[in-house]
């Protein structure tokens, strides 16, 4: 157990789920497990990862591929159904009535969610005006730190030397990056998991590892940090990975080539395309995720939202004060973001002729 | 909400996700999905299902399966990564510092898990002596009631008739029935949700559909619990289940026929299975599941266990007062069994003979 771990859990004993050995020629009749096969249709769309049994609880083949990428030890990742599980566990781990969680005012919508969930109270801080996190507000808080690094719907990042100062400048407190977009040009703080025993990182397969639709995230700290999750995993849902989850999510992490080659055509792509929505007159912070956060000109965000919409591209905007005139723009394509291209100068265009709009 | 919802979770307000509308053409650049398949080796595996973009949250396909499977309204049902998550939710809403849990001092070894993660006082109600539930014990108590049922690990069910009694005898709280094991033979009380707004019925697919691999549990109630969860579900993890097991769990419910085939196959065995081990001797209290509770004769239960174990029969033993003196064996093939009772007859043939235990 960490010291930051909620007193409120200090006792929890979890749940032990039937023993799951490796023996050949075992007879196992431990779990209540179906000695069937699953139906037809399953078994012929070639779903043939022995569904009928219980997945590993603790994941240990993707634990165990996800440690050697990271080039960590034993007992230093744990995985979950989504990283938003993940923050929820971190969320019910360091926070709860008695404990306060700090993040910025504008980032993942889902943590306030959390916070109530387990009622913990929030201070929110300001972002500066140009939209950056200013890591001096972060320094001797009283309560745990969830920062999304990059930030969200921002896309804008903080150095490791920056996120250090937070995580050094908090030894009695939590510190909770999530790193969901980090892959696309920011810098992990996975490098200082050994140096401070208040960090932990959570990452997701759903972005950079094309697999939104797999739901498979993973946190990395400390063993006692992973120990408090994998507490709190056991307490309420301890087969939270299904077979193929574990499988795929597996490969992904092995294939690095892959992953290399993807995430830099979506660099190159946020790149460029953030360049030419400058040269058409959008404010648009540096991005260091897979999205561009941008503010139309002469166009308040809501509207060229719906503009968007009405020619079938889909972004998003957040109606809420200090970016309600920005939209949220996922690279997609160079081809989609072709034809977004071509929509943007075709509202422009109709806007600057004064035409009205004809929203829905 | 429902009037059992717990009053610290009353202004929850829960996080909204992009939205997935299903419009042809579209360009979808608002949930930050990768543009990119993932790696080869998945694709290769035939993981085809667009695993790069999120599944649909409410799980809409395989929710209305189940609603139409089950001949009840658009509303009544949700579907959960696995029945301990739907459970899990299920405390969170209806247990809490203010409420009580209630359920019997044996049962499914989850619950006061549960209840201890979500700080929830628990008052355990002893089985009768001969490990039956007497439904009179649970009426009109003050708390919210859970009853496995069958009950595990006893394998003991109560009737329908039975069950409403709870029900009707506690119109002031939520009763939850886990029916993971009623499709062996176990009356459901499904079939009571249109007449009781404080019934909450919550199964899986892991064991009757062969997909404990799977990760797929659905609860049925009336609107307005199913939204208390929802809500619930939509404060933790929105996107619980991923688009395969979405997939291959509509399947399953559509297999109608293979369903009914592969459960009277295992009533078939486990009722033969059951008469061969009283004849050896066993006490076997009549199971209503996919497994027996067995107390062998002139052995204890830990004895028994670990000479299968020796054997490469792996059943499980619960070192708890009450029932140490049992084991705990699924319904596997007729092969599996008869190579238990091989096993049985072996052990207590060596026990008669004075043999002493080569325990290891």
């Amino acid at each position: 157990m960490s010291r930051y771990f909620a007193r409120r859990l200090e006792t929890l004993a979890p749940y032990t789920p039937g023993e799951q050995p490796k023996i050949d020629g075992l007879i196992k009749l431990n779990t209540n497990e179906n000695p069937y096969e699953p139906c037809r249709a399953v078994r012929d769309a070639g779903f043939n990862e022995n569904l009928k049994c219980y997945p590993d609880p603790e994941c240990g083949v993707l634990v165990e591929a996800i440690q050697s990428y990271c080039q960590l030890p034993s007992g230093t990742v744990m995985v979950g159904n989504g990283s938003d599980e993940l923050l929820g566990f971190a969320f019910m781990a360091y926070g709860g009535p008695d404990k306060k969680m700090i993040f910025p005012q504008i980032s993942y919508g889902f943590y306030p969610v959390f916070a109530q969930l387990f009622q913990t109270d929030c201070r929110r801080i300001p972002l500066k005006n140009d939209l950056t996190i200013d890591p001096t507000d972060y320094k001797n808080v009283e309560g745990t730190i969830i920062i999304a690094n990059p930030n969200a719907p921002t896309g804008i990042a903080l150095s490791q030397l920056e996120m250090e100062s937070i995580i050094q400048g908090n030894p009695d407190q939590m510190v909770i990056v999530d790193e969901a977009y980090v892959d696309f040009g920011g810098e992990s703080c996975i490098p200082l998991i050994g140096k401070y025993d208040n960090l932990l990182v959570i990452q997701t397969f759903s972005k950079s590892r094309s697999l939104a639709g797999c739901r498979v995230g993973f946190a990395v700290s400390n063993k006692e940090v992973i120990g408090d999750l994998n507490r709190l995993k056991y307490s309420f849902n301890p087969y939270n990975l299904d077979r193929l989850a574990i499988e795929i999510a597996t490969e992904a992490i092995l294939d690095v080539e892959y992953f290399e080659q993807t995430r830099q055509k979506i660099i190159a792509t946020r790149d460029w395309f953030s360049l030419e929505m400058t040269k058409r007159g959008f404010e648009v912070p540096r991005s260091k995720a897979n999205f561009i956060f941008a503010k139309p000109p002469g166009m308040d965000g809501q509207s060229y939202f719906r503009q968007l919409r009405k020619r079938s591209i889909l972004v998003r905007h957040f109606d809420q004060p200090t970016i309600e005139e920005y939209v949220r723009i996922t690279i997609g394509s160079r081809q989609d973001m072709d034809k977004l291209l071509e929509a943007t100068d075709d509202i422009l265009d109709a806007a600057e002729k004064g035409e009205p709009y004809e929203d829905q």
